[in-house]
């Protein structure tokens, strides 16, 4: 078991009705509120109406960053650190998906970068020390990025997307009715998500860490169990809250603990395909990740006992031909994510071939594809792609 | 799933040699230590000279608070808050395992309560809302005060264990290797605490908080595994790891999240039982734990699934006859008590009848017994206690 620290200072409002505790988490740190959101998804839902209505009644200054990207851009971040110095904000609340808390934390920490180029503090200085406190309200269980300190930033000039450490929320308020709302797309694409962060941290050597894979395993089989009810049932309470209960956990190195770092290989390379095509991420986790395991398991086979472990643990399945029950469980993941209607080639998404060498390349220079459980080439990396065409 | 609200703000710095950050740890605070440690084991081990050596090197000035009990006594915690007062303390370390923690808590917490009876702050107040700091150096896998901030403090005047919701440790440094020395009896009686702790919450009627109870079955299994080990092997790494990190989370109401409350009576009786004769915590939770699980089957056979899972998913057991797999399950939990040497009778620790009614009484007015997964009166609790002769 290797050594871990743990540090997530964020408070966690889980279920029903917890908006009730919004005022008092913004309260603590000021009045002037920077509200920030994306296309307009929270007033069609009429949660922009109730939150105003807290905030009004509250006496809270409000100004809005609305309109973030799917994809969160670096206009967005810079748009929104402009915002917060006009506006003397105090507190940044994000009300949306992983995109616009990803994008609301790069504003918090931009806030106090004292250099003037913020795609330099997203690519080189990875945040600050110090930050804007925020709030969040999460709308869509993906990214986990209620729980974690990350974001990730897109700069479509360069066709990079990367991450970054930025900040904790201060609270986060997670009411899985919000997530009734979401299209069943978003639903599989973001339970594709949280899946794939489980995925990228358990496929590691290390065998002894048992709460952490326990953890993993446990969310992997919530998933695969409430997805389907949440596609068929949108508005199921229970489903849509373990689906939220999983991606808060999912992202937040919890189920890593005690574990080699692996270095994330699968969203490696999903942030190439975004940062080129704009897809979704969770789509991007979908189709690479099937071929990446069969992938691995061709090239080192001494990683064997771990799918073998995965065929047994997440999908239940049983058989005396260890190497057939490793391909078993990967077929099981694919099927799953082709019956929750997720495009499952970069075909149907519209990717082609023709950045593949560019791409492989960039994620070399990015991420220690050399560290991953199974490491990893450019040329490894361009076959991954060509076999999810 | 049941709404849940996430708070702890304790950094956790986990595994070999993590005492690299003891004085970062401390000097946030400032330098005036009060170092709280139990009866001098620590002094055996060397933990004691490492952490000297820290402290004079750092230029800390450092005020001792020792001989702490095992069951802490508000004696102890009055001699620690006046320590405080006397010498201006900025930051409580305290060193070794849950009774010198939580006497630690109620000293950083009655530093600041306004009152001059501790023990009306214990019993009434429940803890203060302001603090000293408190770094901890955790030496004994079981009651989880390192990643919570509950502490139980006994009074031999009026024959009262009692529990409060004190302080958060700042910081928790695990280091595993610090529990190679623990005895057979106390690593024995310690895990039968975290598996409690555990248990507690388990048996509830929530039945859809997946990743709560599949994190209590993951901490389970790993006890079951790991502790055989670490009594045969005392200095096994990562089985004394794997306890550690099972300990660390079973008390943090992690294991609980979305689920029901239970008003964990097990430790209800417990505490009655160590506030009259002193015994220790986890052999007490051990000879509990069974007779109160076939006495609330039989009471109320309409909680039997929760055993048949537990049967199932903790100890790997199959059969068709649901209520003799219940009852099986039970079985293997006190044949693994037994086998871990842990006495497994009040007979065996000394106790007789002769409080059991004051005993009966006393739980039934400190907890909410009646909010259990099956409610208990007070002639249940002394059918348990009885069963347990």
């Amino acid at each position: 078991m290797e050594n871990y620290i743990h540090d997530i200072p964020t408070k966690v409002y889980f279920g029903k009705g917890m908006i009730s505790h919004l005022d008092e988490s913004l309260r603590q740190f000021g009045k002037n509120v920077l509200l920030a959101y994306g296309g307009g998804s929270i007033k069609k839902t009429g949660l922009y109406d109730e939150v105003m209505k807290i905030l009004n009644e509250g006496g809270f200054t409000v100004t809005e960053l609305s309109g973030i990207e799917p994809n969160p851009r670096i206009e967005s971040v810079e748009r929104g650190v402009q915002l917060c110095k006009e506006n003397n904000i105090d507190v940044v609340l994000a009300v949306g998906g992983g995109s616009v808390i990803d994008c609301a934390k790069a504003v918090c920490s931009g806030f106090y970068y004292e250099g003037d180029d913020l795609w330099y503090m997203v690519k080189y200085v990875k945040g600050t020390k110090k930050s804007l406190p925020l709030v969040d309200i999460l709308t869509l269980s993906a990214t986990g990025s209620d729980f974690d300190n990350g974001g990730v930033i897109s700069n479509l000039k360069t066709n990079e997307k990367l991450g970054s450490g930025f900040t904790f929320p201060a609270v986060s308020i997670l009411d899985p009715t919000y997530t009734f709302s979401v299209s069943k797309y978003q639903t599989a694409a973001g339970s594709a998500d949280i899946m794939s962060h489980i995925m990228e941290g358990y496929f590691s050597k290390t065998e002894d860490s048992e709460l952490a894979d326990g953890i993993a395993e446990t969310i992997l089989k919530s998933v695969i169990k409430n997805l389907p009810i949440a596609l068929r049932e949108p508005d199921n309470y229970s489903a849509r809250a373990n689906l939220m209960h999983a991606e808060s956990v999912a992202c937040s190195d919890i189920p890593e603990y005690g574990k080699l770092s692996t270095s994330w290989p699968c969203h490696g390379l999903e942030h190439e395909l975004s940062a080129f095509y704009d897809i979704t991420h969770g789509t991007g986790l979908a189709i690479l990740t099937p071929r990446w395991m069969r992938f691995i398991l061709k090239k080192d086979p001494s990683c064997q006992w771990r799918f073998v472990r995965f065929a047994k643990n997440v999908w239940g399945l049983e058989g005396e031909d260890e190497h057939e029950l490793a391909l078993r469980g990967i077929d099981a993941l694919e099927q799953f994510f082709r019956d929750c209607e997720i495009p499952m080639s970069l075909s149907e998404v519209n990717i082609g071939t023709e950045h593949f060498e560019e791409m492989a390349e960039h994620v070399c220079q990015v991420r220690a594809l050399d560290k991953a459980f199974v490491p990893l080439t450019k040329e490894d990396v361009i076959a991954i792609f060509t076999d999810c065409l």
